[in-house]
């Protein structure tokens, strides 16, 4: 079961305009099964045949959106009409639907030249009436091969997917069972690590992993055939990397999964930020209403603004800013100051230079509750700005598991 | 002039994840006159294989990227030793380079059997090394045509792209046509905009433009031959544009310009934020040597931390905490607290629902210098997340221009 996907437009090929439509329908055929296949090209009538003869080699179903208005660049009908070779006739059908559309729209009884266009249809295709715009679609048979054309607008193309071409194709592969889907959302390993991991398990040949990096976290998505083993295996992954899985829905991201956690349990927490600048605030509030569990944060980028948030002078003057000791004194008086249950701190060497004789990449996290205050230290040089973010998912997966361990006790 | 992409990743053509690689570099190509091809499969060798072919037939050069890693789902090595009908080799280069970060990163001396899958290369290919992660490229050359191979990772991706591809296609096609180039990095106004503000002047039929995609920043390029037409419409577009053109640089962006005119002139700046929750400031010190001016900041989500800060109680319960007078007495109160030149701050409802009976989408950004202090109200209903990403873009372009204007005499 294979479908090809064609996007027609030099707004997409130029890098001027996202390409929606085939990212937003092809989960849709991914998950029944189908091997898919995905081309762009601009509006040149040449390079519009030569994707049709590849789409048409690989695949059964071949959909393509773009081209069908009626400007001088909206070559698609005529690069069908001779790829196909058959003549563009006036369309009855989609005369009359257009007709009925002017009227209702203006009052008017005609059809100006200019949409007349739009319903010149190669010979013996089949009309896809078009319910939020004006360019209808088309759909041509051709060798048990099923070509359908749709126009470029985001909201004309996915309504006419949705109603018409997915439906039509659902019907026609009914018979076949769709695949069984589990997503594990994880942190703290990279996909080397975890390939490691499930080839210890023992991989079924009848599963299926993609690993889905969405740094620096990863998500891994097995899918096989309903069955014993198929779940087996599942549960095994499960078990085996339990300390890093922290969702199994797609949709999640470590913020959301914290935000949850601690909405649920009632908690609040506070941040304390050198070296990440504003990048764990940031991360806590992009999840909706975490304004119910974040009391505000500071960002305290340089000594005597840590001084100021409650670090003493003597500990920086000992130890340094980027230490153990500061790192704990910033997470403790974050949390006093804002009365939250939790306090997180960053601070460390951002880079590309060091900081008081010590390596860019250093950082020190600190954590404070009412009952345990502490550091970790980590070393990653990867540049400033991945830092950053890395050192912000840090700062909320060790929350999460404090959370999981001692929340009960705060 | 033709190019072939190729984009290799079940991620891709499932819709999981949007296709990132072509769209940012295809550009580049586009403005030097390319016609552009791009496909897009899944990790599946004989659809790799079926790919290639195609864009062998298409174009001279071909630019592929994704499946270079280790884990089972990496299948472009593989493919390609197919395809061309060679045997994969260990590559001495890049075995040296990967042995020299691993070194680097670690200390140790060995080569992990997992990473050393990803020094396994085509035979006859040379090497692309991989600055920003492990794993290497390589290029091929067979009859005249030109295939490269990247890794998926982004930043690799656009690195490697940028430093090697880029480089010597300008170089092979530098003969054909010099063509003079202009980018402009613009903020406040849409792709859609500026495209009527650039055919209100008239794009002369002989100049290119692109546009590249850095949301909410938007970067176009103006590709043309050397000549009189060319300069004359460039100096156009700069007068036309100059409220929201800030930078003439490609690689700058708006939290590097404000720095950089913040650190020529001695200023400081620090951050009062409620809407924005860290990204303000999180912007701000993603530019290196941001602690040279950036004093420091303060998310102030809940009204009691505005207080805190110095906003008055009545202040908040007469007008409500997103108001152009909480604004700016955010802004005001921070720049006093921090003793830094300029204050910024942002207020306003992120949504989904609304705020004190306001609609999700308002907001407020103060500004505040020793001399004025000021606020300014906006309205995107964009969600969440891009809320927070253009108030912070919109606040620096508000502090640039104000530096600009008054700056002598703050």
């Amino acid at each position: 079961m294979k479908v090809s996907f064609l996007a027609i437009g030099e707004e997409i090929i130029s890098g001027f305009r996202e390409e929606k439509n085939i990212r937003n329908s092809s989960p849709y055929l991914y998950s029944l099964g189908f091997s898919i296949y995905i081309q762009c090209v601009g509006d040149k009538k040449e390079d519009i045949k030569f994707a049709l003869k590849q789409a048409e080699s690989f695949s059964d179903i071949i959909i393509c959106s773009g081209g069908l208005g009626s400007t001088e660049d909206d070559l698609t009908r005529f690069a069908v009409s001779e790829y196909f070779n058959v003549p563009l006739e006036e369309n009855r059908e989609a005369l009359e639907d257009m007709k009925a559309k002017i009227k209702a729209r203006s009052g008017k009884d005609d059809i100006p030249e200019i949409l007349k266009i739009q319903c010149l249809l190669p010979a013996g295709s089949k009309p896809i009436l078009n319910k939020s715009g004006s360019a209808p679609g088309f759909k041509i048979e051709k060798n048990g091969k099923v070509f359908y054309f749709l126009p470029g607008v985001p909201q004309e193309f996915s309504e006419m997917f949705q109603n018409f071409v997915l439906r039509e194709i659902k019907e026609k592969f009914s018979h076949i069972k769709p695949l069984e889907e589990k997503v594990f959302k994880i942190f703290g390993l990279t996909e080397t690590q975890i390939q490691k991991y499930l080839k210890d398990i023992g991989i079924p040949e009848c599963v299926k992993i993609s690993y889905l990096p969405s740094s620096p976290e990863v998500t891994i998505r097995i899918t096989g055939e309903k069955n014993e083993r198929f779940s087996q295996f599942c549960s095994k992954v499960k078990e085996e990397l339990k300390n890093f899985i922290y969702s199994e829905n797609e949709k999640d991201n470590i913020s959301k999964v914290v935000g949850q956690i601690l909405k649920e349990k009632g908690f609040s927490v506070s941040t304390a930020e050198s070296l990440t600048g504003g990048e764990l605030a940031n991360l806590i509030t992009d999840t909706p209403g975490s304004s119910n569990y974040f009391k505000g944060g500071e960002i305290v980028y340089s000594n005597e603004a840590k001084i100021r948030l409650g670090v003493k002078r003597e500990i920086i003057e000992k130890f340094g800013a980027v230490s153990y000791e500061c790192a704990e004194e910033m997470a403790k008086s974050v949390r006093e100051k804002y009365g939250s249950d939790f306090g997180l701190s960053t601070t460390g060497v951002a880079g590309p230079d060091p900081l008081e004789g010590k390596p860019p990449g250093l950082f020190y996290i600190g954590f404070s509750s009412k009952n345990e205050t502490a550091a970790f230290e980590f070393k990653f040089n990867i540049g400033r700005k991945y830092i950053k973010i890395l050192c912000s998912h840090i700062a909320l997966k060790i929350l999460l598991d404090k959370i999981k361990d001692n929340g009960k006790n705060r």
